[in-house]
């Protein structure tokens, strides 16, 4: 059965990204800090186009996300700014090659035609709400997962909704002090939590969490 | 080297208490979720005074905190209101043999004579400063470490100050949504953490940092 997914790198007091984010800046001040575990290892750097890098606890996890099938994210993750798109529209952040070589849907609020990338990546605008985003995400990943990717208020309208099945928290030994936080919502209580795993690695623990319905 | 040490069970939101504490519920609302992994341990329930119970992966983590000969505790987590003690004070929450079998310094506004129970526990009210309790701590400890109990606002303190030595996380998977959050000072982000070792364990996982300085 695909499950939906949400996967994140978290700092121990909370944030998902730090303080002050802007174009040049969109993890937010110290931000980076919260991935620095995955940019160590080979297999990132690979799939990157780089070389060397790190074997360690976390590569296994870095390259279980392979069943991944399709990923949501927020307006606010793939950028360019609130309101319409207009008629230079933002292309991402990532340039001609974005990382992810699958289908991506983005929340938005203003419809925009598709975009595709020779690498694979595609972005589809979805501004019909997040259980249309789900079901084309779904058909996309053809059987594989579906992962909500950041940032946090696209990951709080799923959990908020029921509709996650497995949390992956990639906790890091970082206080960032401010920022946008993931867990802040008082609805959260009503949700049921099973850990499922917890495997210590190189500056980072990655937490499996499955919600009990 | 006699460590600080701040040793607490949290929320996967972040709550080391839940909402609404009061005499009769001194966790708050849902808090005693986060300590169900301790009191299901055959050696918690021993020291307790209690049979049965569990040996797991916990096991070890509760009982290395045997190499703490001191704690320091909030006048909120020693119970009693706020203000002057009056002409009956509190004596605690936890009846005639405090669980703690050890000195315990209890930080106050308000003077008061040191308790002293037949299990070997005694409180001793310290109205000097975080400073002063600590070295009173340290030397009661006798080259044992010293631990900073709840509540969440001791620790702030002693976070802040550049006194701790070492974080404990024991982290549960449960979402309080409201309550005492520990981390949510922007001061923290000028200290720098080191993962030490993260132990996974039924329905929690325990999480150890250094203070690097």
């Amino acid at each position: 059965m695909s499950k939906l997914q949400y996967s994140t790198s978290m700092s121990l007091d909370g944030f998902v990204a730090g303080p002050d984010q802007s174009p040049d800046n969109p993890l937010g001040v110290g931000g980076h800090l919260l991935h620095e575990w995955m940019r160590a290892l080979a297999a990132w750097r690979r799939d990157a186009g780089l070389e060397g890098g790190e074997i360690n606890a976390s590569t296994a996890v870095y390259e279980a996300e392979d069943n991944v099938g399709a990923i949501i994210m927020g307006r606010n993750m793939f950028g360019g700014g609130s309101g319409p798109w207009g008629d230079e529209p933002w292309m991402g952040w990532w340039g001609d090659d974005p990382p992810f070589h699958m289908p991506v849907f983005v929340l938005t609020h203003h419809p925009r035609d598709p975009l595709e990338f020779p690498g694979g990546t595609s972005f589809t605008f979805v501004s019909d709400g997040i259980d249309v985003a789900l079901g084309l995400a779904r058909h996309a990943a053809n059987g594989g997962d579906v992962a909500v990717s950041g940032g946090a208020s696209s990951a709080k309208q799923y959990l908020a909704a029921g509709l996650v099945d497995e949390i992956k928290i990639h906790l890091v030994p970082v206080f960032l002090g401010e920022g946008v936080r993931l867990f802040e919502d008082q609805a959260l209580s009503a949700i049921t939590l099973e850990q499922v795993r917890a495997i210590e690695a190189p500056g980072v623990t990655h937490l499996t969490y499955r919600i009990v319905r």
